[in-house]
Formats: structure tokens, sequence, C-alpha cells
């Protein structure tokens, strides 16, 4: 491979040519094998585009950068927006845990980018822009990688996660309007119980999901709160007045979103509870969506041996060795994320809660794991609704058979005999193999008469009407 | 111990004769040998105290219940609120996970309290309340347990975590005030870094103590909902119309809280996402927390070999063998609770998601889980800000010590001389143990004037002025 | 309340004058109220004991103690592990890190008892022992108080949790041999699948249970390595020589126990990755059953309109709602049991990795969750094992109507007709709700003779033969 | 693109016309497009082509395969093996929970690409090898995928994170060598203490690392049981007799690892026990390492106004605002390593607990997390060796100073003058801000020549002779 020398303040370093990274990314580079290379999330990176282009405006404006400056500078963010130059970051997650590393990475490939848009060869030459001086000024490691992570964090949240449970709720309340008349068995404790409607059964989910909705809602203007103007330490040293407000509204401006400025830096570089704050949100929806997939495969189990109450589509063969399996796949892709989710939740609050004076230095693992997070429940909610949730049809002989069979449809006469008379009826009707009709009439508690008129499962769902 | 006989659905039972509970309490006690007696928590049965008396009265005002047993059932109520029935709650938390057997305790010691109170001896003649018919009328273990959990958990949140997390931010705030002048030294992983004032370190600790309330807050009107009027499964079964509504007012009414009738009920007994909502939002202040601690023992370290920037009270001898020494035993204690805390949410987390059909069987666990949880962090944040942040002084001496010598300072020539020439500075007198100033005019970058008027600490602090 | 004045190095306290603890154990009740009082589990004040007993022997023997008082601690040592000055140990697991206010609170009781036993009052005249020069003598919080925890943790492993679980295994055992003979339809992905016996389905469950014990078996020489004779921070000042392996064997004697001196004293101060490992062994064993006792339910559910392949015992009425009602409690509270477990061990990982240098300050918090989760699992084990998985019976009926409607039974057709066939079969009995053998014959791929022979589900169950 | 058509039991797909995969892959492909795609681990896929090996050299055997099939697909397994075809294998963790799509996608390719090799172009003719009949002959996805797991796993144990902790435990064995003879003041609670050496600091590092890789040494026996022979439900159906050890042995004989078939088939597919155990032994050093990291950038702090006691190398430029600055980069990168595996170990016991019946259905996530787990870990610990570890000097004026000041070695004076004279000593010091000497002379305790022969550090340190 060809390389060219690329030097920072501790001297020189061989880099790839064809790379536009400089010194700093190749140290880490070498310094850092650990896992597979690139793991640095690529919306990180973009985050960082949104926020060097916005301090490039902001410092222009407050008049420590030039407008030529600024200009190269933006135009090469775009261009990393665009995603035109992925694979020149090469950095891993298990860096520096200020994400240092990857801060000069955007830095060194801005400044070596602009190089060549200014007709310049990379590597020759004094350097257009400096990557600390220029691209980096106003600011730190320490507020540029936290402002983006909420930028990267909070793009993907409303641009994927809430997508995706929408979507998902949509269709479960959808169901539950669709099936609102399948009255079915209930089950408690998985034993039967008193009847209630296919559709309730649904919409207890899609209540579910628009509490959990609502709960990541809650968390996200702590999430819009940007570190950047803090600089080193969180006193904003070596910017320029009114320079941290103004950034965030550029970047406001730029990623469309209400991001703004942090009331507290000391806060911002070190603790990331905005990042534990939503991530417990993404967190109580994968308790959510672990409970609603258990309940949908149980229900689909079978299909002749198991409870069998609904249909849901085969989108494989199922078994390698079994023929003509049917499985419900998507549940599982489902509660496997939600187990991740779970996981990254604690990954997170350890990383969390080990900050140490002016830095949280756990940076790039709280990003990760949030990402993943926010980037899997996305998905696999859409994926579960499109190929599973959607395509639900109850099966009404079955879901008949089991309501008849239930001995629990007694509860309707506590009110009329008393608890335990009723109790006395279904004893007998399960020791005897008898219905409860058999032997409430037997037991001479009611007639027959009374028995078809109190105890009828449609009269036993119609909830606070 | 005498014992007299009493039943259930399943036959006799042989209780302690001078204890209120019946057959059903017994037979849990029998069965669930797991862990000690009396592990559920009073709080849930003073929040079944609430509901049964809410019950009592909105049953009479629908006609089902007469005025008589409405009065004896508050009476007995109000007995327990006040404290006198606590040792006839034997149960443990490892029972069914519906709680069943702890409303039939609540139901039983009512039914057998009223029994007394009607002038009648425990076990003798034909009950002046029955249990399940009268005491848990319109009622069901399955939505009358998971409104007690959030009886309880909300009080305890608003009356016990929430005062404790106001009084330590109150003194964080207050601190950050009175130490605003102080200049100290940064440091960022560890390392010195720019300055700040130790008021601004404060403010941080501040400033995330009032995200995380804010959090806390934001999760509360969730948990505000009652399942009660859902009955076995959700439907309302058993239940006059109108219930649900006016159970939920009388609650609140007594409860002097903002309680309102859950919207949908199957969620409000097949779920439990209020609850693991609320607790992420104590997970999260458990995280700020041990970072708070963590920094204050930090500085506290030394006395003589550590940072030593501040000095904390010394509340007890500090070790059984080195005469002397004093220790921050109250930044131990509270980062313990914090690991309890991440503990309990991942507990609440593997209870919560497992939830099948119509009911969730993780119940107790949740509850004691949460109210644990709830309960430690508002008292270890109260002890935590009396015996320690209360009492913090800085070390003016030893702070001034560790300022001037550091070689941070170098970064306020950035913006003069440029990233590269400071660090070569600062890399010489490292290299050399000279002072900044000594290399700086070595180097020949800035004249001893200039660095004088550029290298000020004082000047490195001013946050966005 | 009456008082009487104790004093230590800080000054003079109040003391309820019935108790026998002194002024360190007063400080800290008033300066931790976190929680209720008591918490700190008694069995560490029982480790405490032998321990205090032990390095009286040692100190004897190695010339640093009189005979005297050597047996005037022992004496009150016996009279603490009879269970007999219980309430005199009100301290709680939220005080110093290190326990050095537990460890001081023995020290304490152990004077003044020793004081009443030699004849005087306690608080009057010179103490007959002095807490920290002669019941501490030759230890130090920092070493004392982890071998507590490994004293009551290891016994509370071998005498509690290893027993439950190794009665449950044998039962699910013998379950598995009762019950080999018990074709039934297999289920993966919740959907049917090829025949096994239910004797199979539980050697899978016993087998787990044998693979946990063997883990938990596996840490044990780690917990049985005692920190004693490091005293402050593992170097042992202040102990006489030989002392720390005396001191083990001694503790060895006491409790029958294999215990042994850590090799490596800085490490037993410091980090307590003996805890981790056996409660991460605790944590397998948490997830076995969850699995375990989650099956036994599915297989109980119904009884109509559920699985209901096997029968449980039914120990008590199960709703308060329902009448005759049976659910399966045992499973529950065994659940609810792992959630707590694998909360603790996430508890436990949190408080162990954050020790700092030479000592790690997580130590009561540790304890606390270890012994918590060794006592419920090997309660919840026995209770699951006698009110629960003993009283199982099959539901042969069931079973075999289950079996026999099986679509999977098609898999013993793959080595004569090829999957694709196979597949094809079983779909078209699927779309047509008939039976395998009419599509079978049907499609021409085999005669009925044939489907006959080769179709039996009692040939599809021998494994390995 | 251009496409070819490939069928399954389920009809035509069309796949990319370059792609060795087949029908069921495409489903996969396009039914769960969740994250990035491949995000399978390779290392699974290496683990299937020994299983798809061993598997053809047992059914060859056993009579049940041709010579030609056997030798065909070896010869692919050993090209896959040689990663020749990695980039035919697309799919993602979060499919079905079984892993099926992944074995198909392993019996596709290598069905394909034996239709190449065996002069045939992919996708005319009948095919060389059937997928399901030939490659996964004897086979299910039910014991093949966590057969490939467990290959996969012990592999990068044994071959990644052994030797990655073995390499750091034999520097901090050297280290805790060479530096024996350093003097420096201990710590607990952060607070000074008596004195030990650097040496016997580092040696308890060591003996954490010791522990904890023989903890993960006890689990390897559990993970090298196979579950291949159990095929669909655990029974064997479908497998000549004598496979499942000989299918072991051939494993054993190609991985050159001690495999060998589970006792227990059931449990081998419906849990996976042994990855949760042998993942809490990763999880436990995590734990480990987060301590011993963390303690090194403790004592690395400063360089001027932290401890100081310890010099690390300066690998690359530490900030991109603050010049000169030098951060403990691969304590960060370690410890974040360790938040992860902490967090994985959740997800792990997660997907570990909710099996159900013949089948645990969180195989892929399980498997991934550990894979991660174990790569980062031997990463990980190797990068800490190498770029810090091997690199640290002790600084030793600063520890002289540091030592010197320390009030704590009052200690010393406890066996001769008692712990409550030696504690005023020390306050008094404290108090006035004078030396230990001063104040045990003027208290009148010790004279000036007792003092100098008692109280030296250099005697305060040799443990246990």
């Amino acid at each position: 491979m060809e390389y060219r020398i690329e030097k920072d303040t501790l001297g020189e370093v061989k880099v790839p040519a064809q790379k536009l990274w400089g010194a700093q990314t190749e140290r880490s580079r070498s310094n850092f094998k650990i896992g597979e290379s690139a793991s640095m999330p690529i919306e990180l990176i973009y985050g960082f585009a949104y926020l060097k282009k916005g301090a490039a405006y902001a410092n222009h404006e407050l008049g420590v950068l030039s407008v030529e400056k600024r200009d190269l500078i933006a135009r090469v963010c775009d261009e990393i927006l665009e995603g035109r130059h992925d694979d020149h970051f090469p950095l891993v997650v298990w860096q520096t845990g200020s994400g240092t590393q990857s801060n000069m990475n955007v830095n060194e490939v801005i400044a070596n980018r602009a190089h060549q848009l200014a007709g310049r060869k990379v590597g020759e030459g004094e350097k257009v822009l400096q990557p600390n001086d220029d691209v980096n000024k106003s600011q730190s490691s320490n507020d540029t990688f936290p402002t983006a992570m909420h930028i990267a964090c909070y793009k993907k949240v409303v641009e994927n996660t809430l997508p995706g449970l929408r979507q998902l709720h949509k269709s479960l309340e959808k169901k539950s309007i669709d099936m609102a008349d399948v009255v079915k068995i209930g089950r408690t404790h998985l034993m039967d119980a008193t009847p209630l409607t296919l559709g309730q059964e649904f919409s207890g989910y899609a209540s579910q999901l628009e509490h959990g909705i609502k709960a990541i809602e809650n968390t996200l203007p702590h999430l819009a709160e940007l570190a950047l103007g803090g600089t080193a330490v969180g006193t904003g040293l070596n910017t320029p007045k009114g320079y941290d407000v103004l950034v965030a509204k550029y970047i406001a401006e730029f990623t469309e979103l209400p991001f703004v400025s942090a009331k507290n830096k000391f806060e911002a570089l070190a603790a990331h509870d905005a990042i534990v704050e939503t991530h417990g949100a993404l967190k109580q929806i994968a308790v959510s969506l672990n409970k609603i997939a258990n309940d949908i495969r149980l229900l689909a189990s079978g299909p002749r041996s198991g409870i069998g109450e609904i249909n849901i589509p085969a989108n494989e063969p199922g078994s390698s060795i079994m023929p003509g399996k049917v499985n419900p796949t998507q549940a599982e892709a489902l509660t496997m994320v939600c187990a991740q989710v779970i996981g990254n939740d604690v990954a997170i609050t350890v990383g969390g809660m080990q900050g140490h004076f002016e830095l949280n230095v756990f940076k790039p693992l709280m990003a990760a794991n949030f990402l993943q997070s926010a980037q899997l429940l996305g998905d696999a909610a859409r994926s579960f609704d499109i190929h599973c949730v959607q395509g639900i049809t109850p099966n009404r002989a079955r879901i008949k058979e089991l309501l008849e069979n239930s001995l629990m449809l007694v509860t309707a006469l506590n009110t009329k005999i008393g608890y335990y008379k009723a109790a006395e009826i279904a004893n007998e009707a399960h020791k005897n193999g008898t219905t409860l009709k058999e032997e409430a009439v037997r037991l001479g508690y009611v007639t027959a008469e009374e028995f078809d008129e109190w105890v009828r499962p449609e009269d036993m769902i119609a909830p606070f009407s």
C-alpha cells in the first residue's frame, strides 16, 4: 500500500495515501485494535458533520472564521452527509472514552478534503484548513462528541424508532377494532378465566404502545439539549461570546430538529443522563413489546396442539427437518431485539454512572448502544407489523370451542348466588368432567332457565358501558 | 398456641386464635415458606386499605352495598392506616404473582375485625361481612393488587423520594452559589485540564438532579392510573355501571393524590409499564447520584495524599485499626443504594416483560423492588445531604496549590499562538519540570508580560458571559 | 428511654441503657437512617461471631491475647451464634461500605457482654475487654467484613441453596423416570413438533439443574478463601506471624467448612470477585428455574382451554372473584425469585466493579444481595418441589388427543420419501383440515400400510439407542 | 441486478445471480430488515462449516451418505473455513430465534457451491446435493445452531479471550515483581491508609485475573457439550444409531478442541445455560478489569494535580483543545468494554431464561452477544497490556512525597500504645497541620527515638513473613 506522511504534536505518522484521515486517526487505528474496525456508528459521524458546519457558521458570524473557511468546511460537511466519505472513518467504539479520536478523525477528513476542494493534493503544502485551529475552532472533543451523540440519537429516535412504533401501534389499534366482536376466553395465570373480546385483548397492546410512545416523547426535551459551547470543561473557554446559543440555532436549522443549547454545560460534558433517560424509555418499550410478542406467539401456538386462537402469516418454511412447519419467527426476532435493548440499557447505565469530575469517558459506548437499540426497535416494530400483525386473523371456530368449555363463566353467578356456591359448581364440574349448567341445576342453586339467562359470555365483556 | 377454625372453598384451616387473618392467609403462610415472613411491604397493605374503603364508598353509592357495611369496612381501613393491625399481615412477596393472597389477607382481616367491631367474637357466628362478597365486592385481586401498587408507589415517590431529592438539590445549588468564587483546576479523563470554579462543578450536580426530578415527574401521570374496576380480566365484570371512575375519585379524595381510572383496564392488569417507567426514572437518578457521590469522595480524598480539595464532615471514627481516619461514609452508603436501585431496575424489567395474556404475575416482586428503591433513594439523598453535602467546605490552600501547578492553563494561548505551539510549551514544561511561563518565554512564543496577561485562571472560567 | 454514656475517639454518645452496643454503633444509627433498621443480615453477624472467636484463639495461641480474654470472647461469640443477642445489632446495610460500623457493633457487643459475664454492669468501670485493642486484635474492618461475608455466604449456599436445589433435582429426575412412557407431542417455537416423552422433557430440566449445581460447586473454592490476616490494606500489619493461616484453620474448625487463608490478601480486600463468581452461578440457576417453571405452568395451563397435559396440585383457592380457579402459584413465586436473583446479580456486579485501590466499599450491599439470593433460591426450590413438582401427574387423555392431532409426525417420512414430499403432505393436511394419512395416500407417496408402519410416535422418541 | 430462480416448499424466489444462497436465505433477507445486513457473526458460519463437515463424515461412516457427497460437502466446508465465501452469508441476528435461516443459508451455499465444484452452473439442472436431504442429513436447525454456537464460542474463548487475559496477567505479575520495592501509601475509602508496595498493589490485580481465568476454565467442560444428534426435539429422530457421539468425535478432530456429545440433548436444545455460565465468567472478568483499569488511571492521574504515582505511556495527543494533554485512553477503552460485557450478560440472561418447551428461540442473540464479549475482552486485554501496562513506571519522587505525609503511619503505634492514644496523635496532627512525630512526642506518648524505631513504612509492608 502507498502511504503519505502526516503529523501531529507527537510527531510523524504514515497514513494510507488514498485515505483522507490524518495522524491522530492513524494512531488510533494502531492503538485500538479492539473488535472489528469502523465500529463507531456512521450516524455519529453525520452528527459531527452537522455540528462542524454549525460551528463554522457560528464562528464566522461571530467574527473568528473567514467566510472562505466557513464555506469550505460546510461544503465538506455536506459531502459527508451525502455519504460520500463513509470509508474515511475507520475508528472503533473502543477508543478514548471522550471520543477525541473520532472528533479528530472528522477534523482531519474535513481539512484534507478541503485541501482537495481547494485544488491541492492531500499531504502537500500548508494545509488550507488546520484540523485543530480551524475545523475544531471554538470546540473541544468534550463538547463536540456529546453534541454529536445527541444529534445522532435524537434523529434516530424521531426518524426511525417512533415512526416504527407508531406504525405498529396503528395496526394494533386497527386489529382491536376489527376483532371487537370476537368473544373469547380470558386467561389469567395462564389459566382459563372470564371472557373478553380479542379486540379488547389487542386494545391492551395498543395502549401499552401509546403509553410507551408518550414516555419516549417525554424524554426528548432533555435529549435536545446540546453541550456545544462548553469546550474543554464546560466553561466555554476559547469561544466567542454568544457562540453556544448561536451554534445550537444553526444545528437546529440544518437538522430541522428542535435542538437548544444546554443550560448547564458542566453537566452536559460530565454526565449523559439524557441518554440514560431516553434509553430508559426505549427499554420500557422493549418490556412492552416482549409481552405483546409473547402473547401473539402463544395465541398462534399449535396449529393443532396449542392454543391456536389466531392465525399468523407463514412467511417461510419453519424447519429444516420438520416439513410444513410454520413458526412465529417475527415474534422471535422482536423478542430477541427486546433482550438486546434490555442488555444495552445496563451497558448504558454502567457507562453513565461512572463519569469523573468534568468528563464522562464512556461516551462512544453509550452512543453505540443507544443507536443500536433505537435502530433495532424501529426496524423490528416495522417488520413485526408488516410480516405478522397486519396478517393476523382470528380462528373463530377454535375460539368458540375454547370459550364454551370454560368453567370460569361461572363467575357471572357470583352476584346472583354468591362466590362460595359458584365455586362449588365449578369444582364439581371440574371433578366430574361435566358442564357448569349440569352441576348448577343438579346442586339446585339455579334453574336451567336462570343459568341460560345469567351466564352469557357476550354479556360478560362490555366494559364500563 | 391456640387456634380457631376458618374455612374457604377448599375446606377448613387452623388459624392462630389471636390473629385476624383467615383461611387463605393461613394457607399461603404454609405454602410459601420463602425468605423471611411478612416481607410484603406494609405500604402495599395501606394501599389496599385506601382502595377497600374507596370501593366500599363506590359500591354503596351505586346501590350494591349497605351503608352499615360501607361504614364497617371504612372503619377497619382507617384502623389499618393508623398502623394498628400491622402484625396481621404475615405474607411474603414470594406468593402467587397476582398478589391474590395478600388481597385475601386484607379481605379476611377487614371481615374479622369488623366482626369484633360489631361486638362479636372472631370465628363465632355468621360473619358480619363476607371477605369475598362484601369486602371484595366489585373487585378482583387482578385489579386490586395493581391499584394498591400504584397507590403505594405513587405515595412513596411523592412523600419520600422527591422531597429527599429536592432537599439535596437545594443544598447542591446553594453550594454552587457559595463556592462560586473558588477557581480550581478542572479534570477531564481524571487528568489536569483547564480551570473552572468549585461552584460551577457543583452546578453540574444540581443540574443533574433537576433533570432527574423532572424525569420522575414526567412519569407520574402514568403511575396515577388505577386498574380498579377491571376486575378479573379487565372487562369490569360484576361491577356496577360507573364504578371504575367513581372508585378512583374516592381514592383520590382519601389519599389527596391525583389518581384517575386507567383508560385501558386490559393493559392495567396485564402489564405494569407504569412501574417500569417510573422506576426507570429512579434508576436515572441513581446513575446521577453515583457520579456525584464519586466526585465528592474523590475531591475529599486524602487528607494529605489524595486530591483534598474539599473537606467533608467527620461523623464517626473511620477505621477499627487505623486511628484518626475519616472516611466518606455517606458517599459509600449512597453509592451502595445506587447499585441496589440499578439492580432493582433489572428485576422490575424482568418481571414486567413476562406477563401472559390478561395478567402479569410478577406484581409483588415489582412492587417490592420499586418501594425499596423509592425509600432508599429518598432516605439516602436526605442522609447524604445532612451528613455530608451541607458540611462541605473548600480547602482553599490546596485548591490554589493544585491550580497553579497545572500545565493546562496553556490552553488560554491557543487563540493567541495556535494549538501546536501551545502544545510544545506544555510538553517542554512537563518534560523539564518547569513552569509554562518559563518555557513559553524560552521558546520565544510570548513575552513574560503577554503570558501574565493572557494566562489568568480567573479569566478562563466565565461561561457564556 | 434510659440511656448510658459510651465513648469513642470522637467523644461521648448516649446509648439506650438496655442495649449492649456502644458509641460507634449508636453514631451509625443516627447517621444512617436509610431504609428500615437492622437490615444488615443476621447471618453476617454470625459470620463475625465465628471469626472473632477464631481470631481470639489464634491471638492467644500466638501469644498476644490472654487465655481469659480468649475465653470471654469465645463465650460471647457462642451466645451470639445461639441467637441470644440478635436485637443488639441494629445497623443497616446502607452504612460505610467497608462495614466498619458493623464490625464495631460486634466488637462493642462482645466487649459489653463480656463485661456482664465478668460480673460487672455495662457502662461501669474500666472495660474488661477493649473493643478495638482486644476484640478486634490483629484485625481490621477491611479484612473482617469480607471474611464474615465469605463465611455467611458459603454457609448459606451449602446449607440452604444447594440442599434445596438437590431436592428439586431429585424430584425432577424421579418424574422423568416415572413418566418415561408417556409419549407426547413436542413443541418448538411453541408450535407442534415431533414427539418425545414427558419423561424426556423432565430429564432436560433435571439436566439443567445438574449442570447448575455443578457450576455452583465449581465456584466454592474461591469463596472458601478468607481475607482475615490482611488487616488494613492487605499487608497484615499488626498481626503476629503465622496468624492468617492459623485463624483460617480455627474458622474452618468452628464452622466445619473448608475455609482457607486467601493467597493474596490485597485482592481479598480490594475486590470481591468470589462473591461475583458464585452469584453468577446462582444467576445461572435462576435462568434455568425460570425456564422450568414457565414450562410447567404452560403444560398445566387450562384446565380446559389451555394445553393441560399435566395436573398440578391445587394448594389454595386461586381467585378472589373467579370461583373454583386453580393457579400455578408455586411457579409464580419461583419465577419472581428468579427475577430477583437476576436483578441482584446486576447490583452485585455494579458493586463489585467499583472498588478503589486497597478497598472495595460495596461490601454490605454485595453481602446482602448474595444472601437474599441464596436464601430465596433454596427456599423457593424446596417450596416448588414440595407443593408443585412432587404432585405433578400426566393428563394422559389430553396428551393422547394432542399427540394424535399433530401434523409433525410427518417428519418420520423424511428418510423414506424426502423432506419436500413430506412437507407437501403436511401442508395439504393443514389446508384441508384432514389427517396426514389421508393426504399421504391421496397424493400417492405412501400406501396406508406403509404410513401405519412408518409413522409411529412411539418409534420417534427413542434417543440414541 | 441479475437474478436466478430458486425454490423451497413455499414456492419460487428470485435470488441475485452471483450469490450462492438459495430461496430460504432470500426470504429471510426480505422478511427481516432489522439492523444492518450480515450481522450474524461469521464465526458462527464457520462453526456450521465444521459441523456440516463432521455430519457428512459421520453420515457416511454410518452408511447414510455416499462418499462422493461427503467429500463434496467437506470440500465446500473447507473453502468456507478459508474465508472464501464470507459474502454469501447476508443474514441478520434478528431472524428466527432457532437460527433456522442461517442453517439453511449454510445448507444452500454448500449445495450450490458443490454444484459448481461438480462442474455445473448454479440454478441449472437437478441439484447435485439437496440442501435439506443431503447437507442437513441427520440434522435439524434445532441441534445444529446450538452446536455451531458452542463451537464458535469455545473457539473464541480459547483462541482470543484466554490468550489476551493470560498475556495481561503475565504483565501484571511482572510489574508486581519489578515494583516490589516501591513502598507507597495505601488507600482505603480513597483515604490515606497504611503503606504497602506498588508491587503488592499490582499483585492483587494479577490475583484477580488468575481467579478469573480459572473461573472461565471451570465453565469450559459445559461449553464443550454439543447438541448435535438431538435433531428436532432432542430425541435424535432421523439419525442413524451412534451418530451423536461419532459426529462430536469428528468435530473434535477437525477443530482440535475437546468437544463431546451432550449427555442430555433435551436440555441442549431447550436451554443454553452453558452460554449463560461461560458468559457469567466473562462478566466476572469485566468486573475485575474495570477495577484494575480504574485504579491505574487514578494512580496515573495528574500529572501535577492528581495522584501521579505512576507514569503511563503517551500514545496520542490527548485533547483537541488542551495542548500537551495525555490521557489514560487504554483504560477508557477497556472500561467501556467492561460496561459492554456487563450489558451483554443481561441480554444473554434475558434470552437464556425464556426458552419454551423443547426449544430456546433466543439463540442468535445469545451467540452474538457472547462472541462480541469474548472478542472485545481478549482484544482489549491485549491492547491494554501492550499500550499501557507494559509501559507503566513508578514515579518514585511523588510516591515518596505522598508516603511521608501520611498520618496513617500512626497505625504502627497501636500495638505499642493502644488504638485510642494513637488516634489522638493522628487527630492532633491533622488539626494542627503538624507531623505525627511532633504530636506523639508533644503528647508524651513516645519518645522521638521510639517513634523513629517503631514508625517505619518499610516495616509495615512485609506480609505474613
